[in-house]
């Protein structure tokens, strides 16, 4: 029987709001490379990115009745994060439901399915990251569940965790680690920043990281020719 | 032996014409969720919109001969549509087959293979829906069949069949239903309209479509926490 | 073990800047159909086109050291050619090489592989060609070759090959045949330049390649309903 | 709203029976290469082959439904043809839907979507030909059309057409044509037979086929090596 | 930093034993359609069928050392489960690491990449379900981590969960649920009989599942012909 | 224009005669990981293993006409490998070919693109890797060059390499070093074998590769659960 969990602990906004200055691949560095979607997972425009609390939600293939359901469950700030029971590329949403979101104050959708309506999802400014755009739509006859943990494009989201997502696709941060993750993820980007003046100035990677013992110990050889080699 | 039928029955312009503001997901929808092409033809430009009768075009793989067989079949506001009798990616078309189909007055081309010069057509404006970009050329040695029946990335084809396509993809209504169609895209079009200004002031779809006894039957609980499942 | 060839014969600049103004479909042609890439490298932004002499990269998948190691044999106008020697999305090239890459006055990248920070690399105008955008990170545990023949993406490259990508992919000019394609490239150009001009005169390709005749040969039928078939 | 037809037009059963001993590939070639299901529709065990009359059945995504309503369709000799109304490999035909069909004496199944229990169906030698192998089951909400025509992994299948199966995939030969695709098919095979015998004998193609001259008209060259290319 | 649990909560060996007679897609039924591994994964010979207790293991992609110490972590009657963090269809097992697990009692492999020395391992009869059958061959220099909880192939794996494996695929059962689990495939397994039986007989499933009045209030008609519709 | 070169340096009968014992996994790791064909290029049946030198073969996609003309240039003992321009699926060789090639005594065929006829195929034992099994066939109109240098699959195959294919795929062996790389697979082989027994005594990876200490060294910690981390 399926089920809707009415009380989830969300990331703090106070962390959140921390995100939104930060890239995917920075905070999916700063946690140790974890929690990153599948590849397949492109935002219908660009650029975009958002930062927010997952609110969960598991559809039945070609059926998009509980999306709805899941829309009441969102509040202020919220992503909301579909994916179906079985892959399925079907248009589960489109403008209708994306201004129920936008009118509720939901950030954006994550779903890992298809998406429809992109001509005015983009022109309303409403981020979606999906599987693929297609036009097909779905019935209302079966009934998933909403706020559980569900496996979303190769990534496990518990409702509440944190999504964090944009031209380079999704990733999800665990909400008890969001804050530590914040704080990593500053710290990365700080070093990213002075990696980067080095880089600009001409400095190489090679001598950046100090690889060049390494390099030898490997056995590399620097020939002029392959035909020395 | 191949044939080229020079007689087709063309959607009339006053339907077309009717076509011109709505969108691929809506029209789908208002003709019973039938007709719609596969998720994989995407645009080369985003946003886009056409609509017009098609002229059917099977080319054999790496070969496009046969297209410009149906250039000659097309008719200003026309809708060519290509297909290979087997899955092929190469460049069957490129900007002097554009040049010559915006000539003639074509409004734009569906193809389930390749399409290269994209950055020309873009300029150009030239609208095409494809599988694939790619610059691989082809030869001229086998001829297919112009304005016959086709399968169409999944979608049956008949020559004057209307075909509407944007940025959610394509969609190919039967020309004898054209008109009815339009008459059902245009109440469904009108009652999104009315459905968008009850979200946007913050309805819930659970109570515009009265969802919730309905879930009840289905057993859906409400519950504060997974631990009470 | 791992060589890195630090002699490579490059393409001479005048032939590269003559490659400036033509498009990959253009040149693809010129050269006999040959050394194109797959139709799933596509750049991260459009419109863009890149010409110049090719570095190239192994790499071992999820790896990215090797990358590095290659920065350091770029001069200005490379493009820098990377393949992981089996099939692997992950995101193994960001901003920070890209500055890197860009500080030493290399044009672009071309990379059998996934690229990340594409916001970043879009406004730093940064021109990549990639198989997926995936935030990914990688390890730099296992050095691969660097300026060995490479097979990427379909294509066989050796170093310092020419290299044109643009909206419609990537290919791959051998360097001895430089001179000669460009030539060709020209005449090629010259004569769709003629061609359009007489397809925007309304002149069809059935006349201008003189094909009735050989559709007559071929048995095709011209009748005006499949009923006459 | 969907619907059942309930009478069709088979293809007799003499002509049926006369396809029994032949390949899809000789079939394919005999009726002018068309209807030809795309490869991924592969069989669950080899070596196999059936011929029979379709009953089609259309299905929404991840609902079996409508199966269960064609099964009373099915006449002895028949084959059952499935297709989702989007692609879907949900596991939408088992065991004991196979026992059912068996009953009747249906030969067999072409599904463009999962199959579940082949083990068991491996056993029952009930052939099935599907796009996937997947346990995932399937609901029964949504009910589709039974005996419509449909289009299934690329091909147009009416009710009542024949369809043939074997290790190379399906086809499907209209059923006004049978009778005169079986007479070509048959003339095809002889000649088939004779060519393979002279083959067998060492006979070459190029001898066989007369291509000797027409390879010089095209230009072919034979050198010794490619430097007098 | 990569970790090691050498303490799981095992699915009890009674338990387990219970499961050797069902297959994956009953298995899948009875507890709610859950847990199921994507289609992808498939058994490198046929039939099959295995059931046992998860030792998780997180590899690099192209980096199979971690699989080494896993092994170690393995104990009689337990299968493996491997998964890439990133998609990887490397050869990351081969008949020398099958000869360990098997010189352990370990009853199989379930991995979410590439296997080697098929025909070895099919003559060993040591099963081995993966994502492809790719020779393709690893370094060690990445260490991932040991019986942590994974996503492999769409499904949450936590160590010493039972999966189960046959032709159709694998699922994978929470170990808290296994007993509970376990009964209802019982109970369900016994009603499919009685079903097969019924089915064997001629009983139509529109009949055994009362579905005739359902039908018709959905709409369905029934008629002759399509010009009826 | 297309070329045939007619005299090829073939990788000596007594060497090809060495591998005939060896898989490709063995192969590909005894010369460096090196010339593997994608895991997409899987034999029609199995158990099987061939050895010996390349005949190459481009084709046009969906044309098999070259096909003819790289018969008459194999000698006994060779493998013809043939890939076509593009991506392609169609059925470019048959039970004829097979036929054809078998009375000439090659050994088997390698094909990056469709087979059909695999029931024949298989009844002959002829041994046949492709990347689709499809019925779809094709016409003789565009003739490709025979005994170039050609890219397959991923690897560069020049005429007269070493092909070894087996059930885990395709290998190529360049022929000037094949013997050198027969040595080494010996070597490999036996070094395996000796392996092998020490793994089937129970012997650990972990010791047998004295990995222990350098687990160490990488930070990896064994703990007793994941709350201990």
């Amino acid at each position: 029987m399926p089920v809707v969990v009415t009380r989830i602990d969300r990331v703090e906004e106070a962390v959140v709001a921390g995100f939104q200055d930060f890239g995917v691949a920075t905070v999916h560095e700063a946690q140790g490379r974890k929690g990153l979607m599948a590849s397949y997972m492109r935002p219908i425009y660009r650029p975009v990115q958002i930062a927010g609390p997952a609110v969960t939600c598991e559809v039945a293939p070609g059926d998009n009745w509980t999306i709805h359901v899941a829309v009441e469950q969102c509040q202020p700030g919220d992503v909301l994060v579909v994916t179906p029971t079985s892959p399925c590329e079907d248009g589960f949403f489109g403008d209708l439901l994306a201004t129920s979101l936008k009118a509720r104050g939901v950030r954006g959708l994550i779903i890992n399915g298809g998406v429809r309506d992109i001509a005015t999802l983009t022109e309303m400014q409403f981020p979606v990251w999906s599987r693929a755009v297609y036009a097909r739509g779905c019935v209302r006859e079966t009934v998933g569940n909403v706020n559980v943990p569900i496996v979303c494009a190769d990534a496990l989201v518990n409702p509440g965790d944190l999504i964090v997502a944009d031209d380079d696709g999704v990733v999800v941060v665990p909400q008890p680690d969001a804050k530590n993750v914040l704080e990593k993820t500053q710290a990365r980007e700080a070093l990213e920043e002075r990696k980067r003046l080095r880089f600009e100035a001409g400095e190489l990677g090679l001598d950046m990281y100090d690889m060049r013992e390494r390099l030898k110990e490997k056995g590399v050889r620097y020939i002029e020719s392959l035909k020395d080699a």
